[in-house]
């Protein structure tokens, strides 16, 4: 115990043993980023000259050329296209919803609405509303449920001080809300955005189907209208009208899109850094995932700038699905798998590009006690703060493959569900040094796994 | 020394002693500010209500008013005005600047500018240009500077991960260089705004003539136009005329807006929460400094909302006028001394309502190790850095005057500086739960300093 306590204090002094020389090389990376960083002008192109690029997507397809393109002119060694079959769900058209009838008269209130992803729609669906507080209160209710559309009001917990623990707690209701009210026979379901934004926008997202059940259409409200269908129901019965058309085309051919700089004494160990290429089709993608990809080419550029030559093979990688799907994470492990190759760590950036507050990793423990010796190197950059909540979705089928430790950088959270699977996700939420920052310390943290491994 | 690095080791841990009872009372205090905080819809009516207010303006004084009011309103024992005589510069109508010749052939592209706040103009000036990277080429090319008009392209240094940093660096150009250019002839400046935004807005702020040199017009121009100057001036004899009209107005009363909750224990010993009321005219004040007045309003609504009785007597304080004069700060810390009042801590929100990394503290070695035993009570909201780098503008006169400990919060740096002094600093530039997390840990910290003293 003694001993134990000892090291716990002795760690964050760890770094007065490390070679000054570590210092001196994060600083040359954040001087090459900040001062000749392509992240920015990147994202620009990504999200303004493609735009919304849902996997399947003939614009997700742009993209994968995109990517190439530049990271071929950014200093990587190779560039390839990993194949993959990926889910195409398309919207169908715009989505929309109508309070029409409070307490039986005709009213013609619009609601601002996106159908979830996934989400199967025909058209349209009308009904009386039973609005629900949560899952418990369904369960209360659920001899009410038959033939109405189900209206779920769980929002944020706005005392979580972390945006993405009230997310996790809140996302179930995108994800099963529509099987859970189908089970009971609702015809129809609408949830609260998962947002805390004051704005008015609807939030998408992936939800699943429950096969057991009919698979009803499914939209996301946004949350001013959600208030005011909530405060509406507190006190009248009110009838709406949904009109949605999402459904799946057959899935289809999509890319992981894949660089490498070869290590130099390690050259079959990879270290993987990656964000994901495919987003919502509503918006531009900017923050999901856009800056996650830009910030994956600016270390690839970066390090190859300032002349670094890595021990380990370092891999650059646009994941081709994260958003409904997975495919392109998974298709990466497996086919690392194959080959059996070794892997040793894998980095994700899929959280925004905002100013670095720390890392999320999936790691021992003590592999945790080397990283938090690294936080003072770090640091000054942004990144002080670790926790061992996981690494990010793409980088997660490698964690299960192989077992090696993953990670994922985590911004600062406080924008980001203003803007998640929102119309409002464009470039101009994005600041240019904030981004900049992200690859700062991603690639900080890069080098120092490559160079005492972990 | 063996003593020493053990309290160094050892204080990480000091908050394992702290009562549970603090972490619970941050909680609730958290808790309220995040659930009821009305912060928000207070910024939203004094940007879009009143919007700039230049001490001394007419909107000054309706803000005055609205801080009395809303002060009354959100849980003050008493609120009251204290006069103080303010400049009253005013910008005269818009400015503006033309690229008029190149190489002696006639052309007209307008450069998007801002007269420097304290400047004098008096319509039209017309000249040359005379183009330096920054004060060591002015000196070496003084002889050159005749009857010019003088661009200094000094902008901010990328690689300094912290703005504030770079604006320390660079303001210099725009609080002096004017004399520096008129004390060799000059006839009106021009510098590159400072900020690193990719936008084109110019940023204003205070400048000071020397009063041994002719009191020349000043600008600052947008960064995209400085850039475009700065290239045509490499290969080409460019002419401008330059269009300012500041003038200054007789002094006129202006008032800091005080509200108090008196102290159970010390009634007699003041702690001083503040942020500035006034702000340039040229936009809303929305992160310069609205946030830092909604802050000081929060602070003390919640404190009342959860019925926390202080020890010490708590002050709200809504200074007259931080940006061109001081003079709100000067009277407070004046007035504190001639009733001979006990003060013992004082801080400030001047640096935007993003999410807070921690504060800038002018406190002894002893008092800065005891507020960093604190941090952990305070890092699950965001503040975890500590710096002694000073408290903020208008607490400033206090610690000179009692040599009192100050301290500022420092929220995420990396916007400020784009919206800083620009048309952009306006209410759309805010983030709720990021401003209302500023109030968390500023009342975290007082609670702590009026529990323990410092």
């Amino acid at each position: 115990m003694k001993k134990l306590l000892f090291g716990l204090l002795v760690l964050p002094f760890a770094v007065m043993a490390q070679p000054a020389a570590d210092a001196a090389m994060i600083k040359k990376i954040s001087d090459e980023i900040l001062s000749n960083g392509k992240a920015y002008e990147q994202l620009y192109q990504l999200t303004k000259q493609i735009g919304g690029r849902l996997a399947g997507s003939p614009a997700f397809a742009k993209a994968v050329q995109w990517g190439r393109q530049t990271m071929e002119k950014n200093g990587a060694e190779n560039v390839w296209l990993q194949e993959c079959m990926v889910p195409h769900w398309v919207r169908g058209g715009a989505d929309k919803a109508f309070v029409i009838l409070v307490d039986g008269a005709k009213t013609s209130r619009e609601l601002d609405v996106l159908a979830l992803g996934n989400s199967l729609g025909n058209g349209t669906v009308n009904g009386e509303v039973l609005a629900v507080q949560d899952f418990a209160e369904l369960e209360r209710r659920k001899d009410e449920v038959k033939g109405k559309i189900v209206y779920y009001n769980n929002g944020f917990n706005p005392t979580n001080v972390k945006p993405f623990i009230s997310y996790g707690e809140a996302g179930i209701y995108r994800r099963s809300g529509p099987s859970r009210a189908a089970k009971y026979g609702a015809i129809g379901v609408m949830i609260r955005s998962l947002t805390e934004s004051t704005a008015n926008d609807p939030h998408t997202g992936a939800m699943a189907y429950n096969d057991s059940f009919p698979k009803i259409p499914a939209i996301a409200v946004g949350p001013r209208d959600a208030d005011a269908v909530w405060t509406l129901t507190r006190k009248s019965k009110i009838s709406m009208a949904m009109y949605t058309n999402g459904h799946f085309l057959p899935d289809t051919i999509g890319h992981n899109v894949i660089a490498e700089i070869r290590g130099t004494e390690f050259p079959d160990e990879y270290i993987t850094i990656g964000g994901h290429l495919d987003s919502w089709d509503v918006n531009e993608g900017a923050s999901d995932d856009g800056t996650g990809v830009v910030h994956t080419i600016e270390i690839m550029r970066a390090l190859q700038a300032i002349g670094y030559k890595p021990k380990h093979t370092l891999r650059f990688v646009l994941f081709a699905n994260e958003e409904n799907g997975l495919r392109g994470g998974t298709k990466y492990a497996a086919e690392a798998k194959a080959k059996n190759e070794k892997h040793i760590f894998a980095l994700e950036s899929d959280a925004g590009g905002f100013t670095p507050r720390g890392f999320s990793l999936q790691v021992s423990k003590e592999q945790m006690a080397k990283v938090q010796s690294w936080i003072p190197l770090l640091s000054p950059y942004g990144a002080f703060e670790l926790s061992n909540d996981g690494g990010g979705a793409d980088v997660s089928p490698l964690n299960r493959t192989f077992g090696i430790p993953v990670g994922e950088l985590i911004p600062d959270p406080q924008r980001y569900f203003n803007l998640h699977h929102a119309r409002s996700d464009v470039f101009e939420n994005v600041n240019k040094r904030e981004l900049l920052l992200g690859a700062v310390n991603m690639a900080g943290l890069i080098y120092l796994v490559d160079k005492y491994g972990l």
